[in-house]
């Protein structure tokens, strides 16, 4: 029988296993352009393994899924990081696993609030691009290069994923 | 006497001589997720030279800037490039110059439509974060490392900037 995983509000501390999440909070904050902006520096570990990686700037535009998500699969990037930050100010869920010998464990789910956005580590396993409610752009920030950097998982049982 | 600057609005070959558009019209789609999202692929050429260098990612909160805009200085970066996307949809000014001798030429300036960013390209003279009407938060993605990064250059008589 489908297990139930109860998604949880996005939270530096409750993400720091699978990445960091992307946010003006907490940050390290730079004063610059006479007063007028603050850079709030440095918010994501970009990892870039394995032959030719660069760095890249995509879109990705995502269409909504309907809650309870069932969770059918997963996937991870062996060779890079890959940061989704909204270009817009909608929640969006985000899936992850820890890794068990391999293979993804028990998902965690989270929420989160406008103006978050995440970066996964490298390797970590996640859920797809998730928008709510309606279709959503993202700038996504990962790696190209040379070498297969993608490695998916399918549950033999799918989870449920719900909304707090 | 001030030369005035008309905007003119932000497309691909008006921008081509400064940097790249990040946009998803005119990109090279990939469809994944099983239909559900399209990756506009690779927007933008991250350049990342000198000591150290590493890219990251930043959120820059600006204040809004009054129209027309009175332009007295404009900067570059020498050892990489900086791309700025809107965490919003609504539209910001860009102000770039083309270099003449070590020194920037004559401004041209552009205002963004709903969904578009910008990557400045290595060493290109531009103005500060310029956001319309009020505050806003743009991912940034640029380098960090050692070297000076920052040259400075105010001009002896500004420049007025006008929306078009």
């Amino acid at each position: 029988m489908a297990k139930t995983i109860i998604a949880k509000p996005l939270t530096k501390s409750s993400f720091a296993p699978y990445g960091q999440v992307i946010e003006k909070q907490g940050s390290e904050e730079r004063v610059i352009n006479n007063g007028n902006c603050v850079r709030h520096h440095d918010l994501a570990k970009i990892e870039l393994d394995g032959p030719r990686a660069e760095p890249s700037i995509n879109i990705f535009c995502g269409q909504p899924y309907e809650m309870p998500l069932l969770l059918k699969m997963v996937e991870r990037h062996p060779l890079g990081s890959q940061a989704f930050v909204p270009m817009h100010d909608r929640p969006f869920l985000v899936v992850v696993c820890p890794d068990d010998n391999g293979k993804p464990g028990t998902p965690e789910a989270f929420v989160t609030e406008p103006g978050q956005g995440i970066n996964l580590s490298k390797g970590q396993w996640h859920g797809v691009l998730t928008p709510l409610g309606q279709e959503g752009d993202f700038v996504v920030i990962d790696r190209v290069g040379d070498g297969n950097n993608l490695e998916e998982y399918f549950f033999d049982t799918p989870f449920i994923v719900e909304l707090p």
